[in-house]
């Protein structure tokens, strides 16, 4: 069986990544490609490392243009997949690649990202305790954001295990593709290499209540998070420092034994042997996550750090690893452990 | 049929790219890894990308090593090819991603490189003109060195068709991982990022004499080559600008016309759509070849550009393809035209 | 005496650039600062490496904003230059960091920028046989461009000396500070970050007549110039690989006695010890220019290598060169030879 | 008066930095230069951007060499410091820019550098409290480690304020220069470029007790640092994002006016107006700390983040700093607040 997917935003980096993993995948077809202001140009244009699509014309972004297909992948701007999903209909698995139906509590979304709650779809963290089962049959998915893939599977063994306490602080570094490819000054490639830079401190980063989520339904009980994200000079990868209290007479060889039991039956989590860290380029283009833990015996504190590839398994891959489960096929079709390095 | 197939010098970069493409190579199993400094350690400290082959420990690099195998590739330091071939036998198939086989004139070989010919073995670059048909079969291949690569398939085009003069002026520009993984000062994260700097210059590149070989049995007569490589800051790619007068009476439709014939039937190499140029950026992982040309009026010159992955198409990837079409399997097993990008 | 310098466009790379240099000259009090888009915020906003200049506000690009200083510098939009210098009146020494009347030839510019030629103005690159005396005392001097001040400096003596034919082949790199700040997509540092692309290829780049203008008239002959520009993965820095045919009976110590010869007076042209080559990481932040040549004794051809700072000795330090000539100041006030490395 | 200053290490990435700003420092005469497997070398080969140098010679490192200098900078690998200090005297100002002499208690060395403990120097960071009148008329100065400079540059006031909690949780991202120009694979341009990984994770880094030491001094208790480095793909510069609880009834408004007032006369920090964020590009090449703070309501904490050169202020800038001070210099003499940016 192949299914025919269609991918609604095919030019920005998102859709690009997906396509790259869809063009390896044996069990689907691409299907129907759109863009907004891109429409009617040549993906080879946009595109130009997915050959094998580069004379594909892309088409408007209208539940017309999407329709007919068995998977409808939506990367487009918050606020825009409510209504493109609801003409899809209810057999189309729909596939949302943004933030729109990630968060449970409206209070929250309206809070970050101040518009009316759009609702809730099945989470695609299938690590996550109970998640891959509720993924199985469903036809809507919200892909989880990239910064919360990286901290939820760094943290959620931690809390799962109920080994640290509900405090805690995250610093990430994230490439420049994470910003999308809209041109904005603060990305240019002059103002970003060779410089680092934070921003979204002190709380306010949109991608903060959904790590809460993730950690607080693992713990049992409400984690806070101090986010704080940097933009690093280099065009992808996610690198999340986190870490928290460890709860009193924890061990080091504790913690590591929940993170090998946690990660022991996952396709991509790897935490690496002892004396080897995470390494983003280590990842690039992979479905990876390289997880490492160390207890600071001084400070008591549990850390966790996390790499991954911030548009596979941060974005596409992830996608595509929910849809695998979703429809019932071999969750790592067309997903690989292997990264393109150097 | 499944091949087995040992990889000598596993440690480096060329190594690690060879079996990341290997590991997706449906018609090959992975056999023996070897190295040297690097013998009895886990492949996952080296090559921490490769994360089904972490646990795999190298070998130290002996024929008795590399014996049982189908295919055998040696990624060693010049000069040390011919003595483990020859204890291999002639049956099994040796694939030589150095240099030591590539020059057909032992004068070029000993004034380059100061020691005595090993010998010529069949040339791994199917793409020359009747050069795909000499590999099917053969027991040896050289691998062609990533610079000749580049700038071959730019223009042996237009030496076969005629169109130019034999004066040949190149300037590439590589990433770092073409000079390998040996620690050395100026090769240093802190010196090249940053920073451009040509090396080898005036000719004395030990890539030129191989870029002559080509381009002279392409026009059917002595190209000369002046050759200037460049160090860019990115880990890989190549872009190689290339000219040469044009012939009299040379159009600039009859130069495209020469390059879309040429390349009409290639799955690798990729004559852009006018008004777009090539990026390494676009190749990266693949073992794609995008090229483009312009003839400049005023100067008259016929300018070809390229970009490839220096360790895919330029290395590693050129290596599978050329083991491919020696075993008789579909010349594209393996290899794909998609880069990862950004 | 200080003289008191505008700056139209300070918001710009150029700008700020000149900024960072106006603030280190011991001659220069820096008045006003202008913008257009940006006009009326603050120029720590937008400069944030100027510090001493963080609460100084943009007024809007106008002739009376600009009246009643000793200096005013453009680095404004091509074709805006000329009427705000008209209204400055002719006492005013203004420098314009455009391409407005850089070019002699009327019909030159009308082909390469598509609109009327706005005038011919003293050609501020003082190293160019007999510019510098023609800098002295002018009130108008149009900055040479980054690519022709690069190749210029790189060429100019082997044509003034007559040792190579007048067809040379260039082929340079450029940080990506030298395409500007506005943003464009090609330009984010997702896309430039590990790749490498030419753009302008064939003859079409504004800067090849300029090349041409200052080759020629070392030359005494007209001199055509093949060039290609590429994109390189850094904020800053040019590397210009220029070759011609050396003329008959040229030898190797010819060359370089014919370069130690033209640059033996000047502050800022370094010829390097034979086997250390220009890399554009060592000229950062500095006027210097780093020079080496070779003849390939295959092709005949001599290879100049010439490494700037494209914003300093390609822009901003040109500027200021040729302002301390013209106002009587010692050339190289403000102006050093020491890179920011690494 | 102009002092003579030798600098022993003048081949590594903290002499080079040394001797870009003694060139430019107006009190300054550049005297001896040292270094051991450079010893006999041009500094031109080594340092090529610190042209007025080039042609000096580096002299092997031994006390009779350094001797006869007014000032002598010491940036030799740890525990070599002592030997050549004592044998220079006690009226030569020597200014160590290794970690010998930082610690004040010869427990936290053995632990961290498992040799005996070479004593302590008066410290080179004059900002923090009391410190910069302990520097007047020194003999010995200990030069701060990168790291320590740029977390306690943050944190100092508030713990000197009482306004959070003794227990700091701190990432910081460093270019790689920071890590030294002895070549290892792991620093090679192909490994760092488009990768972040950390190290010394878990409380292991040995600029640990530095900052230790620095913030209990400040705040009058112990206060615990959980502090993980990581490496940016990047020549130069750290950011380092500093956090911890507020203290109960701490507002937002507080923590601003305590490093409004903690910096007011300060020439290198500068609390940048609230909505900007520091960013190392912004500091390249110059003495200047960018610094800015959040509370989070949320989870109440204070999140402090800075920004330095890590060559500059972090290493060599620090060094001439306090050299200023010790000398009665101006504290700014040869130092700039301008960075070399895009």
């Amino acid at each position: 069986m192949v299914v025919r997917a269609a991918v609604a935003g095919a030019s920005g980096y998102a859709g690009g990544e997906l396509l790259r993993l869809l063009l390896g995948h044996a069990g689907v077809e691409v299907g129907t490609l759109t863009g907004h202001s891109s429409a009617g140009r040549r993906l080879g244009e946009l595109q130009p490392q997915l050959a094998p699509l580069a004379d594909r014309v892309l088409a408007e972004t209208t539940a017309g243009a999407l329709a007919g297909h068995d998977v409808v992948f939506l990367a487009l701007p918050h606020g825009q997949s409510a209504a493109v999903a609801e003409q899809l209909g209810p057999d189309v698995l729909v596939i949302d690649l943004g933030a729109d139906f990630r968060l449970a509590d409206p209070a929250d979304w309206e809070r970050f990202y101040g518009s009316p709650h759009a609702g809730t779809w099945p989470y695609g963290l299938p690590e996550l305790p109970g998640a891959r089962a509720a993924l199985e049959g469903v036809k809507r998915i919200a892909v989880p954001g990239c910064y919360p893939t990286a901290v939820s599977l760094a943290l959620f063994p931690a809390y799962d295990a109920g080994i640290t306490e509900p405090e805690a602080v995250i610093v990430a570094a994230s490439g420049t593709s994470g910003a999308g490819k809209a041109p904005k000054a603060h990305l240019l490639g002059s103002e970003v290499m060779g410089s680092m830079t934070p921003y979204g401190v002190g709380g306010g980063h949109r991608h903060t209540p959904e790590m809460i989520q993730n950690l607080s339904a693992a713990a049992g009980e409400r984690v806070s998070v101090s986010f704080t994200p940097t933009l690093a000079p280099m065009p992808r990868g996610i690198l999340a420092t986190c870490s928290a209290k460890a709860r009193a007479g924890v061990t080091a060889e504790a913690v590591r034994a929940v993170y090998e039991k946690a990660y022991a039956d996952e396709p991509y989590l790897r935490l690496l042997p002892e004396g080897q860290w995470p390494a983003t380029g280590a990842v690039t283009g992979s479905n990876a996550v390289q997880v490492q833990v160390a207890l600071d015996a001084e400070t008591g504190r549990v850390i966790v750090i996390s790499a991954i590839d911030n548009l596979t398994k941060g974005t596409a891959g992830g996608a595509v690893q929910s849809m695998n489960i979703a429809l019932g096929l071999d969750e790592t079709t067309g997903l690989s452990t292997i990264g393109v390095a150097p």
